[in-house]
């Protein structure tokens, strides 16, 4: 529903073109508001987020995008507003994207973590949304790339995405990105448990922050010890040392992603991993709107018979699902 | 491959059947092997399981099943081993399936746990099982249910579905079941915890496990007034109190559980409950069918050009799964 016009205290609005190739238009001439709709759809999924996708991806290549996870209270957020504030020493525009699975393990955090953001909040260059799961689940898994792309596309030269937590979702997401920063804090067995998380094997950079506390040392030689029984590829991931609420570090640490950013650009490692991220991403889209064809499939009138043969046990599941997918393609 | 005979120190072992049925036929007389052997099968996955699946899914109703979930360290396995031992005085054979997904949070207690059921090693009547993930995510939910029924084809009088944690899958597998019980200890925030992790909604009957200890009182109190917040069934939880260790309570749980079962069998719930689990597995095996569908697809050798397409940006990838989808029923 396009917005009509306003009148009263605020100031007139223009109104937003409907289609997604007007808002990105927009959005490239630098309307915020233009921008924050097309990600909207893309979280919610269906027909118009498949249009705006699908613009995105047909404007070129994959925008380089750096990933930052890690466990709840590392200090994900300030370090990441700390990042912001150096990367727009180099770059016109960035954007930061929040991604929050709705999970009931997660919540309390976020709130005060957008407003620890909001430090940028009145500068035109940065660009900073969260997103929440859209229908399905795994969900964030598509549109979080597809929202990096309308991101790049509109003109933003680097796009940060930074997790709330280590779940499978947010693991997934952070490490479908160029570069991916894992963020640890010192203590004992804080290492160990990246390690459990499946973090070790995508970081590309870990972080220790709040490395003023005790335990930083032990950290950094935990991880050393599960980097030297890792299996060794081209690249080594070093450990930085920050304190983000002071900014030590910082510079240090997106020095260090731009290192990796070389290294992989240099090697042909950065084609190699986004050919193999769009083939993921193509398997899933696959794999998502075949769902939506035998959820189609399966609440034709016809198929009633079946689903009570099932319920009474005298056809298998298996069985039945066969017959439900031979009909999937002359359905869709 | 079936078994050769065997000489030596150890008696000479009868050779298995390959075939499902045959198996199902062995284990029907007794055979533990083959019992164990089917159960294997379903948990690997594949075609074979889908053939274990069947000729148990076409045995006929489903089987009984109370499931027994809570947080690591709540005592659970000490409790199941206390149920059987009051279980096995009203039937002669019973079943536990202990769920271990093999999950990078959980692990330690494992070992632990399946020793302390050794208590019943020697009894034939007992047959204990821990079943771990197969190939994919979720396989668990599919392959857990699979089992209980050809536990009760193969004559197990009851089925218990204990799990190690209370992750995702092992709340899907627990609450799939005719009675859920959620074990809880003494402590603060116990319950709170448990409301976190959705078990509330789950649970048909609360265990206060090690009640002796300080905290009871608090943890019932807050469990009764969520209860008395939450939207009222026919049936309201009950709140046992038990010490494990030394057998105390656990008689009047099994009275609780069975009291559950009646409730169920009178309200008509339990034939509601069992059409929306066949129905929600249905759509599960559903999805995984799909997924082995689009794989074999996407491998077909004349789709390399469509997929070279996408990873250079010129089809997107929904355009691209539109033309595959077509194949998808075609090629299952």
């Amino acid at each position: 529903m396009p917005d009509g016009p306003k009148h009263g205290p605020e100031p007139p609005r223009r109104r937003l073109p409907d289609d997604a190739g007007g808002l990105l238009a927009a959005a490239r001439a630098g309307d915020r508001l233009a921008l924050a709709r097309l990600i909207s759809r893309l979280e919610r999924g269906g027909a118009t987020a498949r249009e705006v996708a699908a613009i995105a991806y047909r404007q070129g290549s994959e925008p380089p995008t750096v990933g930052i996870t890690g466990a709840p209270g590392a200090g994900k957020s300030t370090l990441v507003s700390r990042l912001i504030g150096i990367i727009r020493n180099e770059v016109d525009a960035l954007a930061v994207i929040a991604v929050d699975p709705t999970s009931p393990f997660s919540g309390g955090a976020i709130l005060g973590d957008r407003v620890r953001m909001q430090d940028h909040a009145l500068d035109q260059g940065v660009f900073i949304r969260s997103m929440a799961t859209r229908g399905h689940l795994g969900g964030l898994a598509l549109a979080v790339p597809e929202a990096a792309r309308i991101l790049a596309a509109a003109g933003m030269q680097r796009v940060l995405i930074e997790t709330v937590g280590v779940g499978q979702v947010e693991v997934e997401v952070a490490s479908a990105t160029d570069t991916t920063v894992v963020v640890l804090t010192p203590g004992w067995g804080d290492a160990v448990q990246a390690n459990k998380a499946g973090l070790l094997e995508i970081a590309d950079v870990f972080v220790i922050n709040k490395a003023d506390r005790p335990g930083a040392r032990q950290t950094r030689l935990d991880l050393e010890q599960m980097l030297d029984m890792s299996s060794a590829g081209s690249w080594r991931p070093p450990i930085l040392e920050t304190v983000a609420t002071q900014d030590d570090g910082v510079a240090e640490l997106w020095a260090a992603i731009k290192s990796h950013e070389e290294s992989l650009a240099a090697t042909g490692e950065l084609e190699r991993r986004r050919a193999e991220r769009l083939d993921r991403e193509f398997r899933r889209v696959l794999r998502a709107q075949v769902e939506a064809a035998v959820e189609r499939v399966f609440e034709l009138e016809q198929h009633a018979g079946l689903v009570s043969s099932v319920a009474a046990h005298e056809t298998d599941p298996y069985d039945a699902a066969d017959i439900l997918i031979g009909e999937v393609g002359s359905a869709s």
